[in-house]
């Protein structure tokens, strides 16, 4: 029956099909941004059932065998634009890899997760991984499960890499963390060999309604749309994306230390950039998406890192900084205030760590994660892996669970695979920053001019407009002729931190 | 095949079932409070999409065969409680009433409604009947059809006004309004015949903040529980709920005019007490809704006139007003506050009317919405019928289509016989606060010294525990004994307002 329509009718089927989708899953979007912003304390356990109920009828309509036949028709057709036929063959991945877990085993996942988020929570309060183990345990079981059901090549991680990033690999990011952690090694030795950099200033009072306010101010200035978007606060910084017309971000604000509003501001504007910047004709379609996680944390990095925590950024925005808060930034020069917030110093919560030894908290979990989803790392002994692990890398003592092995969310939530696109996007970012800066003068100029629309076209011009339509690898391809390499991140680091640290 | 399964495992699939509805539509309001609340400008068209995804799955849920068949088979089991017998009885109700219109008919309404509901937009801000006059004729036409489908007895008008308030009729209405009408218009001209009260004290400058925060303590006051709510600001007052621990109000605020925000609160909170009331363990169930929309009017007005326009509410409240706006109310007896507060003036806009000339703003919609599904009134003829009416009723000329026939949303959403419950609404608040004071000394009492718990706990009592487990007549039988009686509001009116005005 199907076989005689049109190509073109078929299509539209299968994007009305895929955009009610979209529908049904940005609904879950906003119920979710709606728990963490304003949802009433008592209205929680109603919140998450009417959550497990729409994303069961999202997972009910992306695995439907209606769309399963769309595809199978349209998939191979030759009069389609090359544009529609990558949206059908990359609908067409992501419905087999659906249809290769069963919905009993989605829903005892689901449980298992549920179960699970809230051990983690009650362990982290009785700061105890006694109490997450059991639970994590069933978790991880199934997690083995799941990469045998996807199916993969010489590594079972594989197949949950690929959910995050695709086409990520053990053998690339063994290779790209092995490449990295002897230089980053060296240079925070060098750095720890030198005196101490101050940076007590930022630690004082900065009223609620200043840091918004000068927060805002710089968002807006970046290019966040707020007539396409807002800002709100919550426990846990942000972003979420209802479709490239209506993007939030969060904050949150410690009236007693400066640095954690003003840089969260940054990290989240660098992600809704680029979800404001995804092409709204493609909505719900994988064009309509982003490329890759990596990809979306590179932005937020490029953001926060390569532009925020630069000197040029500063050179424009530091005096209006000092004019918001005379009191407590008036006797601190640039110079203090660059190196300020700049300076390293390995710590215990990965969320906190300073741009160079973030990356030792990353390659600790990925190791960790490969041993559990190989079955070579028994539950019970993480905390004892973790902690010898952070003794070797970063010469850290940890004193408990809590600011150990209990302070991430991810493994709560069944995320396996996910933190080494932490450390991609930081990759990433120093290549693209350094390319754009090639191809375009003004980009480099503008920074230091207060204008970072240069940068902003730039990166609109380079990912955003393409949404899902090449892999992280194809991207910096197209952009700059050589896939990611390691170097243009320890290039950026080196001068940067040899600059700061008269090394 | 079902029928050979027992009762008890027949009425949890029901009941699943029901709530997995229940969490659909909630999910609906929820898109629909953060579109009037905290919606970016450009989400708007987005959100319209996703909004009617959510209800077409929202419908095709309420209509499925396998509810259908369920509610059959449950219909007149024997083995059932009280209650779980009520919750089949009016769901089978619901669902036969909804099967009587097709999805053919559904969609063409709800197209029909949203050009309707866009031209009434178009034609208020050019002040011009005439846009809207084509899609509100096309919207009659198919309400005239509505009501064949759902079928009634004597005037299909009856059709329309049972779904807002079951067993409603046009010649109920018709007695109760003649019954009130002679008595209101005496009093009214009485009232003109009177020295006009002076309120311009409440013109004065009110500052945002100072309201919000003194609407925001009489809503805890009155027994909202913020724990299981919140209030925000938006165009136009409304609440919402999405379950019975997360109900939503909000308000606006006029710098420049104090009467707006603070009964607009106290109204919403009276429609908020009653959601956050209704039986937890019901959520999805008939028996866990409200009973009827006049029921549900009955409660805002209970509290904003019978409650927030007293005299013994103020007698508490009105040093602690004086002490929020010293300057702007210092120099304001109590007696001059009160007075003002109840001010009656014939005006041209219902939202804004006084609580006697209101109920002919209510009677002059209704007159015209009966003509209108009778198909006597053509609809190009409503502005020179709504102009006649309102010179006969309350002596006023109309000089524009903006401040006459589409200063209401409600018929550019199809909603014909809504009005009619906010009269009723009243007539039932007079009888029921009446029946309330003379069971329990503790209520009159309580509200003079700011303790309106004995009045919540007697409304929870007889009014919020039961749901829909009665129609509003039942529920007044149970109560009082008797039907609703428009003396109880005649009485209450005459005695409020001769005092007022010393007649």
């Amino acid at each position: 029956m199907i076989s005689t329509q049109s190509s073109r009718s078929l299509y539209e089927s299968y994007r009305d099909r895929m955009r009610k989708i979209a529908d049904v899953k940005n609904a879950s979007n906003i119920l979710q941004w709606d728990q963490e912003t304003y949802l009433p304390e008592k209205g929680a356990a109603f919140r998450g059932q009417q959550l497990a109920t729409i994303s069961e009828i999202a997972h009910e309509l992306s695995t439907s065998s209606e769309l399963g036949s769309l595809l199978e028709e349209l998939n191979g057709r030759n009069d389609l634009t090359r544009q529609e036929k990558r949206n059908v063959e990359l609908s067409r991945e992501d419905f087999l890899k659906q249809k290769k877990l069963s919905s009993a085993f989605v829903k005892k996942m689901s449980e298992t997760i549920s179960r699970s988020f809230h051990a983690w929570v009650e362990a982290r309060r009785k700061n105890d991984f006694g109490i997450f183990a059991p639970s994590l345990d069933e978790l991880l079981q199934l997690k083995r499960e799941e990469a045998n059901f996807l199916g993969f090549e010489d590594h079972p991680y594989n197949a949950l890499l690929n959910d995050f990033e695709k086409g990520c690999t053990v053998s690339f990011l063994d290779d790209t963390f092995s490449g990295c952690s002897g230089p980053l090694k060296q240079l925070i030795d060098r750095i720890a060999g030198c005196p101490p950099i101050n940076n007590q200033f930022l630690a004082q009072y900065f009223s609620k309604q200043d840091q918004w306010d000068f927060g805002m101010k710089i968002i807006g200035k970046l290019g966040f749309d707020f007539s396409a978007g807002r800002q709100d606060i919550s426990e846990h910084p942000f972003t979420t994306s209802f479709n490239n017309r209506d993007v939030r971000i969060t904050t949150r604000i410690d009236e007693h230390h400066f640095s954690g509003m003003l840089w969260s501001c940054i990290h989240e504007t660098g992600h809704a950039l680029y979800e404001q910047g995804l092409p709204e004709s493609e909505y719900g379609l994988p064009l309509g998406e982003y490329a890759s996680l990596g990809i979306h944390e590179s932005q937020s990095r490029l953001w926060e890192n390569c532009v925020g925590r630069s000197l040029a950024f500063w050179t424009h925005y530091y005096p209006e900084l000092q004019e918001s808060f005379p009191e407590q930034l008036g006797p601190v020069s640039i110079h203090e205030f660059y190196r300020g917030i700049n300076k390293v110093h390995p710590s215990l919560i990965r969320t906190e760590a300073d741009e160079l030894t973030y990356h030792f908290h990353v390659i600790i979990r990925y190791n960790i994660e490969k041993l559990l989803i190989e079955g070579n790392l028994p539950t019970r002994e993480i905390p004892e892996c973790w902690n010898g692990l952070y003794k070797q890398y970063l010469d850290l003592d940890v004193p408990d669970d809590k600011r150990g092995c209990l302070q991430d969310i991810h493994w709560s939530h069944g995320s396996f695979g996910y933190f080494p696109t932490y450390s991609l996007g930081s990759f990433y970012a120093a290549q693209l920053f350094e390319k754009s800066i090639l191809t375009n003068a003004e980009i480099e100029g503008g920074i230091k001019e207060g204008n970072t629309k240069p940068l902003l076209d730039f990166l609109r011009k380079s990912i955003y407009q393409y949404g899902r339509m090449y892999t992280s690898g194809e991207l910096f391809a197209v952009i700059g002729k050589e896939s990611l390499n390691i170097n243009y991140f320890l290039k950026y680091v080196l001068t940067k931190y040899e600059d700061i640290y008269n090394l």
